[in-house]
């Protein structure tokens, strides 16, 4: 993806396939920049991942495309992630001042590597609320 | 900290205070390499510095020191990260093979910034569990 | 449901719909038992909901039908529960010692109530591990 | 407690030691009422507590006595629950439309049975935000 900046760059390689609508596809290769040190996608770059994919899902389905501030987010890991891994992502509510979206990680094999959720506070401002 | 290979890296200027007996204190830098748009600390980088905090605790307190393999965590957030923030990491429960570990993220005027929860499975491997 | 014991029986009416290879359906009548001060599910019992649709679904779906040791769980409320409500339930994935299980709460005329998800330990005893 | 109604009612001989200031502390004896099949506190007592006790704690602390409405809820369990437990509520934040709580649950042995955390929307209507 280009016109990333500041942490959103520490996942290298990723790459925007679609959003539209409150749905957000994106993928990422599992380089070193990624890794834990067993090799595999490290716990903090698949949360980070929950939050870009889910913040880009949010944007494309809200009328003002905003992006909100993060207030809750948890993620349960299932399997290791090898090679590349696609995010999913689902608004699941977009209200007066939340929005909520989950997301799912896939290996290419088809193997679930990690589900998250993420809660937004959607005020006008980017202040905490 | 030195020695840190792959995601962790992306945590730039990390610094490990203590770590012993299960509990843990690093400080990090909010600088460009770890920020979001609003050019305070990522939503993601907090939720990784949960994680290497966690781990870090979890290790100094456990016998053989495991890092365990994360299968749940979740990040609430309180208030912007700026400056230089301090994760302080508490081991709650080591179990035969399960860990639990709370971990909090301050400012230094004080403020809250973040608190998170992570489970790790502690068996011999690291595989998912 | 017949046969429910202890605190499973607070979800008064709860009715058992289907329940097989990892999924599971119940429904529930939001009656005076199960409400809030406000006339609504409560979040506990929309909790507790969660907890066993989640445990009905992975008991379905193991060979054993063990029902687990609950080690994980979050809920993510996003409208008020009225009517009656249906929990779907659908296991992430039942590995060698921890299952993980999904549950959506849609109320009649399909609104989604709110989403949880659930880290089960699925060893032989029923300690905590 | 007296007064209690609905749901609130399921925790039976819920006793209220304190509340003050964001601060507060419940007794509940396990009673069959709120027993899982094993015998010790069911796991959706547990959560329902964390609402009730981080709920009580909320509105202890809360100018207009606003008891909010639940938008995220976790917990994690560490020990069974057995003879009587002590929930200690304790405000983390409480912003303009948020406020954040975390709830610790001990046997009288001083044993830490879970730790939850709760979110609410704190807007002058009970209604989902």
């Amino acid at each position: 993806m280009d016109g990333l900046t500041g942490f959103d760059r520490s996942l290298a390689g990723l790459e925007l396939l679609e959003a539209a609508g409150g749905k957000a596809r994106l993928r990422l290769p599992v380089s070193p920049a990624v890794e834990n040190i067993n090799h595999t996608l490290h716990g903090g770059a698949i949360a980070t991942l929950v939050d870009v994919a889910g913040t880009i899902a949010i944007m494309s389905g809200d009328r003002g495309g905003r992006p909100g501030v993060t207030t809750d987010l948890n993620v349960s890991y299932f399997a290791s992630g090898q090679g590349t891994v696609t995010a999913e992502a689902v608004v699941l509510k977009n209200g007066r001042t939340l929005a909520f979206v989950t997301v799912d990680i896939r290996r290419d094999d088809g193997v679930l590597v990690a589900q998250g959720r993420m809660t937004k506070h959607m005020g006008p401002s980017l202040a905490h609320p």
